[in-house]
Formats: structure tokens, C-alpha cells, sequence
């Protein structure tokens, strides 16, 4: 395959979209504005929040979207396609707006991520690949930042990429890792692209092309001196890897005067052997020599080592956060929420489900986050219709959507309006921070929840709540929709 | 990003494979021949057995294998990679030998699926895009073939690109998927670069665009006639839906003499909206009306769906197939089993482990799977060394591994190798079949295990056995290691 056709994602997309649009296209509502809603509803391992990330890929995705002349020709011979619209391929890019929550923010079900103002066959189209993007990086960050959490302060290492569903799963799953407050990756085209620090060392593999463990830790001290992580148990952790790698740091680094070292525990059982290899390397005489360790960590085993005192001073994670392997799904969807007439009228339009949970947010939304002014922290969420006035200096009456009898006012808080101009009129007028930036934001952010919130069992359920104009024409939509 | 960059995967590998063959040539080891197996240990799911799929994909990746320029300035800047060293990687390119399971074939643990021979660090250094490419379409080629038995003769469509982990998630997941034996895919792209046939027809969002559900339904079928599959659940499935989708196809289709036409339910109570559907459509005179279900299906519900009698002719399935949700890690590795002195002595290398269960097998070696003649089931796989002769018309005694007591003599059998030439000396000498030819394969090959191997439920554990010389071999490795 060549290169021009791995890098344009435009044929990445679901075939309905495809014919969606040449129906709107032979229906002359091709051009009609729509609007368009991404929301997810189920928070991954039951948290209390979850991490947006993967807007810049999505934004690249925006920016390059077009059809080549052979993924028009490909089209064509499925013979299902009007001439007309495949000719309009040729000129086909994106025209509308997109507003969007910043990577890196706490998000929670039912509010719009990302909403779309565009002509409905563009609308539409941008569907599968925003989705995509959205669902596996948010993923991705909210794990990570499950983990990271659990991990109490310890560095904790993405190493994934073997294990991760494909290329961009490695690749991208590193950069949403880091994100979520991952220290490192080994992933290095991460690295290189978004400077994700890359770590790593030495497999079972470089143990066994010598002769003996000895040899093998000898020789990768030598040329890492400063960079010396052991791995210590590709024959037996405590009769044979500690000893050596103990002998070898005071053979190889001590005379060179440098005592930072490690060694890597892969598996086993981690509480007893790390406890038991700590006291060894104290006993000789090495405190500063940290343990590493991995073998299918995740936040429950995490939290299990630390109570048990395993004396751990960072962790290597792979399979069960590079494909967030307890729930390795983020059910992020994409709605019609509302369409233009010809004179500018807004209509807002619902989805109506038999399953209440699944029932749309009509309208043009905007949604924003209160602060409580005194301490910063998050109160509560609020969407409201896209011209209403959220003033956080009057009071706001929030109330729950389903048991309306539950109701609050805050008298003051901080209003932070969630989504930012993304593209204008098809033209992009923002820009990514970079990496390092987003994970530092999301560290603030995260830090603005209640601690009740990010509990791991049974979190607090966070408010979102809606307007009681919005509320209001939810209820009439449904009415009339159940007529 | 530029283009360049994206294509090429060199830099997605593990920085330890860097720092190992930094050292392998600071070290002067990067030369010798080393030995490298890729097996698995474990059948996601709990199942009877695993497809192997991805080879394409690695191939593609040995032979697109390069350091750029900047891939070089990058890892100057890291100030860790020795300069000769790093001079060296403009010319990396794989010299070696690679000898692979072909795609689509049925795999078990322990046996080696992929084996390398290989200069060191030129071995060691492809390990990363190696176990990602083959885990992950291993992994979604063995989901989506339990699917597709557990449908017994229906059709099988993939989904599921909106919640794959990445766009290869999506892209290349379809393409496993239809080696596994989907019908279909609704990833247009992956139709396309592979010919997996592309199918799709609305979104909920068609049918809101319309004032009505009646209109939305009239207009589709208007466009196009020939393949229509109305989705029915956007307000009420049996008041609405079903009804309105009877009156279209009865106005706009029978006119034109066409019958084929089809419906698409995708919430609710599956089992019973489909049985009501199917009466009402017959009873409207639709028998020739199939009846599509999807939303959040596996190979467990749609198992329970044909046991209650549902009335479905196909299955869309998307996020637990595109993720293997309920697997979602195909746990390949890739371990050095040998490497060659000077003089070309192979010595055999082994991964003890406190788990028996992660202790390798040691040597260069080659695994055949043993059929009966007179039915063409499979017996058994039998792992020898490279220069053993495996005679199926010679009696083959075959032993369990572990418990070793346990024999039985295979007298007369058809003997395959498993494995094929894929590189020779750093050529590749293997052309893939198309993706359909290798589906056809993989049912043929899925054909030739015993119904005991496929059940869902405490499938049958199918023997994997080593020769007596090998097995030899391993104990005495094993024996030193302990001392």
C-alpha cells in the first residue's frame, strides 16, 4: 500500500456514511445545516469520571479530509453511487464548525464533547473517524489515569505496544497514556512525534545471549553505567538475578563513584519478592538501588501491592492499560441533536430509545463547568440551550434530570464554558498545546474533583444537569415523539 | 505529521530493543546468529483454539524496515546510542530468515508460530511490531471465527470501527475479521485495500433528518431501491418502525417488482422484537424480508438468540468483535530459543520461569500437525527439532509434556509442516494470498478440527506435543539452569 493512502484517513469511514450522503445528496438536503453531538454514557470500570483526549488527531483528520481520484474510482465501481456525487467528492472538504472539551479534561456522561455545526453530508461523514479517535484515546487517558492514581505518587511506565490492537492503538494508546499522567513510555515513535519520554533497558533475551547472568549485567553496566535497570529473574529472582546484579553494581559502578541503579522484578510473586530483594540490596550496602517492576499490572494489583508493602518504586504496565483490558470500550456515539431551516430556524431533533439511558439531549447545547469560588473545586456541570446566559455571579437552580424533586441553587460560582472554537467555518482556529502540556492540565483538572469522585469504589456520582429550558423541550420532544 | 513518518513503523518498536542493540554492538555480539520463536500461551476466551493472522502486515514491515535521517538525529539526541552505532542504522535492513504459520490457520499454545534467524540485534529488534501485528489480528481473527459458528450459517458483519482501539484497530480488525469469517465489514477503506466487502445502509441520524420516519424510509428506498435496510427503531420499533417500513416497501418497491428489501433492529428486546417483526412482515406479505439485528452482539448473545428462537437472518456485531471485548489481549511473546557460535553450532537457550507454565522450548525447531488419513482431522501438532525427520507412514509416538506417562502411538498419519519460508537472507520469499483466499483457507482449516476443539464450552485441549530428542533436551537445559 502506498504512502498517500495510509495517511488520509477519509476512506476510514463507515460505508453508511457513504450512502447517507448520496441519499442527502439525491434528496437535495445535502447542504441543510445539522448539528451533531458526541457524548458518551458509561464511564470505563465504573469511575467517577473520564479523561477526553485524541483531539489533535481528530483535528488532523479534519484538516486532510479528502477523496483521492482513486477512492472516487473505488467508489464508482460499487455502482451504488450518483455520478453527481461522486463528482462532488472531488471537492469535498469541510465546511462547518466544531467545538470541542480541551484533552486532558474530567468529562462525564451525556454532555457534548464535541458538537458539529455543518451541512448534513459533512456532518455526517466526519462521523466514524471522530468517534474513533475520540472513543480509543479517551480510553486510553482514563485508565492511564486510574492507574497513575492508584500508583500513589510511584512513576508508572507505559509499555504496551506488543500487546496494543495495531499500530495507532501502540502509538497513539502511548501519547493518551501520557496524558493521563503517565511518567514514560516505551513506545519510542511516541517519543519521537510527541515527546513522551521513552525509557527501557534490557529483555530476558539480552540475559540469554551470554553465557551466564553475570556476563550479561557485567557488559550492559559497562555501556549503560548510568542507565542501569537489571532485569532480574529470567532464571531465579533472589538465588541468582539480586546476587549478580548486586555484585555487578559494586564491581562496575561503584569505582566509576555512581550509585543509582535499579533492578526489574517480571514476575513471580511481586509483594514477597521485592520485599525480600530490598532487604538484599540494603544489606549490601545499595538504598539507592530502586526496584522496578511489571507482569500484567493494573490499578486493583496496583493498590494491592502498596497495601501489602510491596517495596516498589515504579511500575512498567503494559496489556491492561494499553487496551484498558477490564473495559476495553469507550461508548462514545455521535447524535443528531438539531437542523436548520432554510430561514435559520433551529429544529431540535431527538432519538427516543426504549432504553431511557439512550434517549438524546435535543437542541444546540453548550455546556459548562461551576466551581465552587471558595476551594476550585468542580460542583457540578450544566448544559444549557446555545443562547442562554450562565452568569455564575446570579444564582443557578440545578436539578436532577430524571428525579426533578432533587434540587439545589448555588448562590456563586466560577462558570467555565467546557467546549473551545475548534473549526470556523471549516477553517481551524485552534491550537493543540502539546503533549506535555495536556498531561500537565489534566493533572490540574483532575485535581479540581472531590476526592469522593475519584474514589475508585463506588465513586460519587457527579451532577449534569440541564437547563429547565432545555429539560423543558426534551419533555415536549418526547411527548410528541410517544404520540 | 508528515507521510513519511506514518508509513513507516521502524520507529514503533520498544526503546529497549535500541538500548539492546546498542549494547549487542558495543558488545560486538550484533553479528551472531541468534534464534527467536513467537508462540502464545493462552486461547482467548477460553477457547479450543487461536487463528493466526497478521502476517501481511509484518511482512510489509520487514520489508519497509529503514532509519531515516531523522529517525537518526532523533536517537543521536537521546545521548545514549554509541555514534558507530548509530552510522550503522542507515544501513539497518533485515538480512535474516523468517519462517511463518500462514494466515488463517488454526494455532495452539506453546508452538511456534513465527520463527526468526537472524543477526542479534536485527532479531531482537523487530520483537515490538512483530507481537503487535500478530496479536492483534490473531486476536480479532479468533474472536470473529467464534462469532461467525456461533451464528450456524448466518451472516456476520463487522461494525465496529467507531470503537476500534485506533484507526488500524478499525482498519486492519476488519480485515482479521473477515479472515475469521465475517461476511462483511462496514469499514470502507478496508474494502477498498482488501476487497472485504463493504456493506451499510443508515444511521439513526437519517431517519431524524426527516420530518417523518414514514418520509425518511420512502426517500431511502426511492434512492435506492436494490438494498434497502430500513432501520426501524428510532422512535418505536413495532408501532412505528415495522409498520412504516411495510408501507414503504409495498409503495415504492413492489411497484418495481422487487421483494428483497430488509429491516435493521438495533435495541431493545432482540429476541422477541424480531419474532413480532418477522409475523408482522409475514403476515403483510414479506416473507422475502430479512430481518438484520445488531447492537453490542457477541458469540454469548447471539448463541442465546437462536436458542430462543429469534427471527434473524444476519448479525451486525461491532465493539466486542473490533476489541474482543471480552479478551481483548492476545498474549504472543517472542523469545531467543538459540543462537549459533562461529563455527555454526546451534545452542539451544532456554526462559526458565517459577511459572512452569512460562518456561520455554528451547532449540531450533519445526512443528508439523499430524492428520488422520482416512478423515482428514487433525490428531495432534508435534514440535521437533529442525533436523529430526517426521515420517507419517513411521509410527509416531506422541507423549504429553508434562505428564509424560501419559503416550499414544499415532501409527500411520498425513504429515504437514506448519511453518513456511517467509525471508530467506533478508528476502522475501512468500507471496500472501488475497484476503479472501485466505478466509476460504481458514474455514477449510477450521473444517479439519474435531467438534470437540470448537466447543464453546471446555473445548477439548488439543495435544501439543514435543519429540522425544527435544523434550530431552529441555529437561537437561532445565536441570542446569536449576543448579
Amino acid at each position: 500500500m502506498d504512502q498517500s493512502k495510509r495517511q488520509n484517513f477519509t476512506m476510514l469511514c463507515d460505508y453508511y456514511e457513504l450512502t447517507m450522503a448520496n441519499g442527502y445528496y439525491k434528496a437535495h438536503m445535502a447542504d441543510g445545516i445539522t448539528y451533531f453531538d458526541m457524548f458518551f454514557r458509561d464511564i470505563p470500570d465504573g469511575g467517577g469520571f473520564a479523561i477526553c483526549a485524541g483531539l489533535e488527531q481528530f483535528i488532523d483528520y479534519i484538516n486532510n479530509l479528502h477523496f483521492s481520484d482513486e477512492d472516487i474510482a473505488y467508489l464508482r465501481s460499487k455502482n451504488v453511487f450518483d455520478e453527481g456525487f461522486l463528482e462532488s467528492l472531488k471537492t469535498f472538504r469541510f465546511t462547518g464548525d466544531i467545538y470541542a472539551v480541551p484533552e486532558g479534561t474530567p468529562i462525564f456522561p451525556g454532555e457534548p464533547i464535541v458538537t458539529v455545526r455543518a451541512p448534513a453530508a459533512e456532518a455526517q461523514f466526519i462521523e466514524t473517524f471522530l468517534l474513533l479517535t475520540i472513543n480509543h484515546q479517551s480510553l486510553i487517558a482514563t485508565k492511564a489515569n486510574r492507574i497513575v492514581r492508584a500508583a500513589k505518587g510511584r512513576a508508572v511506565a507505559e509499555f504496551g505496544s506488543r500487546r496494543a490492537q495495531g499500530a495507532d492503538g501502540a502509538y497513539l494508546g502511548a501519547r493518551a497514556a501520557y496524558i493521563g499522567g503517565c511518567a514514560a513510555t516505551a513506545c519510542t515513535i511516541t517519543d519521537r512525534d510527541f515527546g513522551v519520554p521513552a525509557t527501557g533497558t534490557m529483555a530476558h533475551s539480552w540475559v540469554q545471549m551470554f553465557d551466564s547472568e553475570y556476563e550479561a549485567f557485567k557488559t550492559y553496566c559497562e555501556i549503560y553505567p548510568t542507565n542501569a535497570t537489571l532485569l532480574v529473574d529470567t532464571y531465579n529472582t533472589l538465588k541468582s538475578g539480586v546476587p549478580n546484579a548486586i555484585k555487578v553494581f559494586k564491581e562496575v559502578l561503584w569505582p566509576k563513584g555512581i550509585r543509582n541503579c535499579a533492578i526489574r522484578l517480571d514476575s513471580g510473586d511481586i509483594a514477597y519478592l521485592s520485599k525480600k530483594a530490598r532487604k538484599m540490596l540494603d544489606d549490601a550496602g545499595l538504598p539507592e538501588c530502586k526496584i522496578v517492576v511489571s507482569n500484567s499490572l493494573d490499578e486493583d494489583i496496583i493498590l494491592a501491592l502498596i497495601r501489602q508493602g510491596a517495596a516498589v518504586d515504579s511500575f512498567g504496565v503494559g496489556e491492561r492499560m494499553i487496551t484498558s483490558k477490564s473495559t476495553p470500550v469507550f461508548g462514545g456515539v455521535y447524535k443528531l441533536c438539531a437542523r436548520e431551516t432554510a430561514d435559520g430556524t433551529i429544529i431540535p431533533k431527538i432519538k427516543i430509545s426504549e432504553n431511557a439511558a439512550k434517549i438524546t439531549n435535543p437542541h444546540y447545547k453548550k455546556v459548562y463547568r461551576l466551581f465552587d469560588p471558595e476551594n476550585g473545586k468542580a460542583i457540578a456541570d450544566y448544559i444549557a440551550l446555545y443562547d442562554e446566559v450562565v452568569d455564575g455571579s446570579q444564582p443557578i437552580e440545578l436539578f436532577d434530570p430524571d428525579f426533578t424533586w432533587k434540587r439545589k441553587t448555588v448562590v456563586s460560582c466560577t462558570v467555565r464554558e467546557l467546549q473551545v472554537p475548534v473549526f470556523k467555518d471549516g477553517k481551524c482556529v485552534y491550537t493543540s498545546p502539546s503533549t506535555g502540556e495536556i498531561r500537565d492540565y489534566c493533572a490540574k483538572e483532575v485535581d479540581s474533583l472531590w476526592d469522593e469522585v475519584k474514589r475508585f469504589e463506588n465513586p460519587h456520582h457527579y451532577y449534569v444537569d440541564l437547563s429547565q429550558k432545555l429539560w423543558d423541550i426534551k419533555q415536549e420532544l418526547l411527548k410528541q415523539g410517544n404520540k
